[in-house]
């Protein structure tokens, strides 16, 4: 037993109740401002909520960013994280580097003042704010004063100077997908994307088609082929076929999706932010194939249950929200499409 | 479009609430006992209520078997199925067929007065309620009056002679794991099981061994070494080594593992019917290593946000309850295993 609980790269010491638990799991966090020798004190000026939470909030507030602002101070008063109770999930922060524990400093390539975004969920990370500025209702993004704990197992990334940050959070917050997509597509292969047209359903889409090479087919499925990203698909050639379809009508879904791709998906990576879509992502699997459930709004008992019920042989994966290199992968993605970036300033960037 | 909404495989037909959904994600299906053209009519005796749900009724009801018996009674009466509304997981019923539809008549192996086992969930099986007779609080197993509806779509087994019915149904319920398990284990592999000494624990330690074969390691993790079940996983060698730890305590059930696994397994299987232990879970894989969670208490976000929070690059797979041959697959570990099926005959048998 090397385990020390005043120094767990885990942040077990920061967990308050219940008694074991890990961050992630925990009720409530120990949120103190001061950095222990193996964790790092930031400032944070910006929360991105992630996308299924979001959707939740406003759905809850009646889009009123006001109530959705006290939503969420309540949330982290009481558990001393940023954690929705009722999706279950968090985001990202931004912030900037105000201290760094003894035993980590001159470790990692950060120095106080380096500006940051947190590649570990909100869920498990120690949360404490003061004030919460705004809420931008069309992104999730939340301008906030407060600070935050990284532990020492905690993955960072220093924000590029060639992206407009609020496009680097848009874009690292939804990191794991395009990285995970690329090495599970193989060359020749069929994939198909529920919900492309969205934050991570575009990424996702372009490393689908490279990694599927000239062969291969990606289909995209969006709930309004009119929208800017699904155009964005089409004209970019991020897709070879796009399919207008609401995902959670399962048996439409399959059958417009088996008009482009007969045969099914070898892969099906869901990307959106709404429940109830699990069966349909199933259907659109040949037998043997895989379902990537990249949604935070994945029901684990429908996805289970669903497969049993439909007698399909499909292999379904939780959508993890870390790879290696998943940060360079994401933001990659944009460098290597001048379109995709275009879109993302567009619809993330400061003049949005 | 083929689909015909009068003779839907996957039962749509009975779908009464909300529109357009399938039967598992339906909040009101359409039990009518009368058989369409390609349905199966049951005559339903017994319920299997899977673990997680029993667990969450037992604790809910006090551990009063007429109370967990009211509250199946008003389920069934308000959804027209058995869909546990904590858990959202469901299990399994016994029973006779009374009526096979025209269409599916003379395709099938089956005839009228056939003893069958569901095997697809209860979440998605229109069922009526007569009556609850007994609920028996060791197994989960619940006597009952009623009749049940299932699809074309829908998988079921005859009932075999060789084996006591309420072993046979036990087995049955928790068919997927075994032969998910046999196909993931690779010659020479490292597999830890959470859960080992439970319904479906035991099963997949066997499928485990046998698939690692001489060069393999299986270890099992349950919570009390002394419990009829861990004695005999030890004593018919169905493990190499056992842990006992509580898997909700994740640091120390990595501990303890690693002890008697020290570079972490290459598959660990999740069969605890208990939530929080998808971080214990992913700490005992290496890197690179897969989880497969069979639990009905695995939390998608949980397991996504852990893996994420831990830094951890394995792959999570959602266990499905189908797989080719599952129910034969998971039968003949009992023939197989004479240990086995005498602790199963004690545990589940008619004279437990």
């Amino acid at each position: 037993m090397l385990r020390d609980a005043r120094s767990c790269r885990y942040g077990s010491h920061r967990v308050l109740a219940p008694k074991g638990a890990l961050p992630q799991a925990a009720q409530r966090l120990d949120a103190t401002p001061v950095a222990r020798e193996n964790e790092i004190l930031c400032d944070v000026e910006m929360l991105n909520i992630d996308s299924a939470s979001f959707a939740q909030l406003r759905a809850s507030c009646s889009d009123d960013p006001k109530r959705i602002g006290d939503a969420i101070l309540a949330t982290v008063r009481e558990r001393g994280k940023q954690q929705n109770p009722v999706t279950g999930s968090g985001g990202m922060f931004v912030g900037s580097v105000r201290e760094i524990g003894a035993s980590l400093a001159g470790t990692i390539a950060l120095t106080a003042g380096d500006r940051i975004a947190s590649l570990v969920s909100l869920t498990l990370t120690p949360l404490r704010l003061d004030d919460v500025l705004d809420v931008d209702l069309a992104t999730g993004r939340v301008g906030v004063r407060g600070t935050a704990i990284l532990f020492e197992s905690g993955a960072w990334a220093k924000l590029p100077r060639d992206v407009d940050e609020r496009v680097a959070l848009a874009v690292l917050d939804v990191a794991g997908a395009p990285a995970q997509v690329q090495r599970l597509t193989l060359p020749g292969g069929c994939v198909v994307v529920v919900g492309a047209d969205g934050k991570s359903g575009i990424l996702v889409c372009a490393r689908a088609k490279q990694a599927a090479g000239e062969s291969g087919r990606v289909v995209g499925v969006v709930p309004n082929a009119r929208s800017a990203g699904a155009q964005l698909l089409l004209e970019a050639q991020l897709v070879d076929a796009l399919v207008e379809a609401d995902a959670r009508d399962a048996l439409t879904l399959r059958d417009r999706v088996r008009e482009v791709a007969p045969s099914g998906a070898d892969l099906v990576v869901n990307c959106v932010n709404v429940a109830g879509t699990e069966q349909g992502s199933i259907l659109c699997a040949k037998d043997g194939g895989s379902v990537y459930f990249f949604s935070m709004a994945t029901s684990f008992t429908a996805a289970a249950l669903g497969a049993e019920g439909l007698g399909a042989d499909v292999t379904m994966i939780v959508g993890s929200g870390y790879a290696p290199h998943h940060a360079d992968i994401a933001l990659d993605t944009l460098r290597e499409n001048p379109a995709i970036f275009a879109h993302y300033n567009a619809t993330y960037g400061r003049t949005s």
